[in-house]
């Protein structure tokens, strides 16, 4: 327990283990109850199995749509580095989302910010990943029609919203929730307005006044407060958050950064997944097989076995039979290893295929200056 | 001479009689010279008359042009409000250039800096302005196909090359630079970023490293200097500058704002501007008929006789006998206000027509995103 005393999660940085609860208590957010989870029981196992735990007014969201008002998404990627497995969590719930709600989904890719904040980004690689993200994004299935993709540097004419917030949030507001210092760039410093500009987007874009929710990291939550108070000065709603936990790393680190390496990338060969999980996976099981055989191993800390739960087994009861097999040493983990590697590997197989056809879709979902 | 000890020149406020020898010693700019005033013999009297008086580089802009190489003129246009005489100085200068050297001229719209430094201008009345001026700026006569309008909430893709510079200008320099306040909206943070991008923008655009060259009040050369900087970042030509004192206003205080009033507007009708000239235009004569006879009248602090100077009276030796005629008594201060207001008038009757024909020419002067 005093381990947990000692957690810090801001949205620049994340240490020690988290305590959820406390998290909640201090966000000022709620836990998602049991009739909000019963209405997502046939959604992605992320948001069925409590990768998303808290929100902000997702129960209103739900109310919305039964009473068939207008409802959307709006989760974004900024685009530093080719993606990886963590990065496709909120882009799962909102396709889940999208399939049982038949809702538009908005997703800005902020060039802008990675641009601003990366030092040794250039402007040109940063439209270079803008590019390459697009398409992973595409590949993950979302409705053409009902999907919107717009990136800062293309769709430039998003400076209008930005700017119309940008005159609402003093530097001293962004100083205090982005952490900004003198030492940073100005465009750094009017990104908050440009942030809070894509989470109130489908109200502006659509010209109508409903409530959009966003998928976030419960990391990002201070962003989602900042823009609440802003949507009312401009007679919007306010836009509901769904709020994950973070994703381990192959190695169990608390969240998945590429920088640190331990990432399944959406490009990965089938041979580097291998090695990955083989080499790097974090196991739950025992020092050596008879020891697991007579122990078991500990599925809750195990990342293979979390990431079946997270992303590859969507069957509960196979992911149950897993769970036990593994639990009592009946299954090792070279052999659960070996379904993840198979189902990440059938995975990215398919992505890599779709990732491809989408360079022939952008037109379906690009948005473009007016 | 005293007074002129007491005078502060910053690009938020001037006070006190200006001193500009003094400016250019601590700007570290250079007086205009002979040479170059020989070659700008023809052009508008602004230019010829010693409104503009210093300068950075334009001796290398002349030099670059005489070798043939690419020049451009740039100068833009915060739209707060209805245009007036005073601010057409720099325009006027740069169509002068534009007939004499036949080149480019940019005039970037800034409608997002009036945005967000005027507390109480809305996104939609600031949009209607920049209509509006655009008109007033069109109906001047630049040539068409080789001058580009460009209003940064119309012409969004210019966030794009704001992006670039703002990863350049630290919030501290812009602080420095612009008078920053913790208290001041991050809009107004981001645009030294936005001004340093329109002022390098003729580069930008075509693409092809050149000398522009940017009439500005002497004021505004600290923007000027930052940008200097910047562009030697991007490997681009260091802009060059005109600097022009200050117009006088009707009341003959040093600096025409339309805020304090005493401003003659391009929209006033014929007995407006007689009635404002009449009323409120400082004059030299002396207090009665009988003493301006006797003693004359000082065309030196006159309004009027400015007005006609710098505005109005191109021909030399016309300006000569009105000169001579006021200073002797010869002429009096309400003949001397006839000859403006008569001038004036006749400017702005041809003013309001070409700006009525403007509005079917936009599609030759106005840039739009890709």
């Amino acid at each position: 327990m005093a381990k947990k005393e000692n957690f810090k999660v801001t949205p620049w940085n994340i240490s020690g283990e988290v305590d959820y609860s406390k998290l909640v208590k201090e966000f000022g957010t709620t836990f998602i109850s049991d009739k909000i989870k019963k209405k997502l029981d046939k959604a992605h196992p992320i948001l069925r199995r409590g990768i998303y735990f808290s929100h902000r007014d997702f129960d209103k969201w739900l109310d919305a749509y039964e009473k068939k008002d207008k409802v959307s998404i709006i989760t974004g990627r900024g685009p530093s580095e080719r993606m990886h497995l963590g990065h496709l969590v909120p882009f799962l719930v909102a396709k889940s989302l999208q399939e049982q709600f038949d809702c538009d989904v908005f997703i800005p890719i902020s060039d802008d910010e990675k641009f601003y904040v990366k030092e040794n980004l250039t402007f040109e690689k940063s439209l270079e990943y803008s590019k390459d993200n697009i398409l992973d994004l595409i590949a993950l299935g979302f409705k053409p029609g009902k999907t919107f993709i717009f990136e800062d540097f293309v769709y430039t004419d998003i400076y209008k919203y930005a700017a119309k917030i940008a005159k609402r949030i003093t530097y001293s507001t962004a100083k205090a929730a982005f952490g900004l210092k003198p030492e940073n760039n100005v465009g750094w410093s009017f990104y908050p307005a440009m942030q809070a500009a894509h989470i109130l987007f489908p109200q502006f874009y659509t010209n109508k006044k409903h409530i959009s929710v966003v998928p976030v990291g419960i990391d990002q939550d201070p962003f989602i407060r900042l823009t609440r108070d802003i949507a009312q000065d401009f007679g919007l709603e306010k836009p509901a958050a769904l709020h994950a936990k973070f994703i381990p790393s192959l190695y169990g680190d608390p969240k998945m950064s590429s920088s640190k390496g331990g990432s399944i990338f959406l490009s990965d060969l089938p041979e580097e997944v291998e090695k990955k999980i083989k080499k790097y996976a974090f196991s739950g099981g025992r020092d050596t097989i008879e020891e697991h055989r007579k122990l078991g191993g500990n599925p809750d800390i195990d990342v293979s076995f979390q990431y079946l739960r997270i992303f590859f087994e969507p069957d509960d009861k196979k992911l149950q039979k897993i769970h036990d097999d593994y639990k009592s040493g009946k299954m090792l983990t070279s052999e659960l290893k070996s379904i993840l590697i198979e189902k990440v590997n059938a995975f990215l197989k398919e992505h890599q295929k779709r990732k491809e056809q989408a360079k022939n879709q952008l037109d379906k979902f690009i948005l473009k200056n007016n």
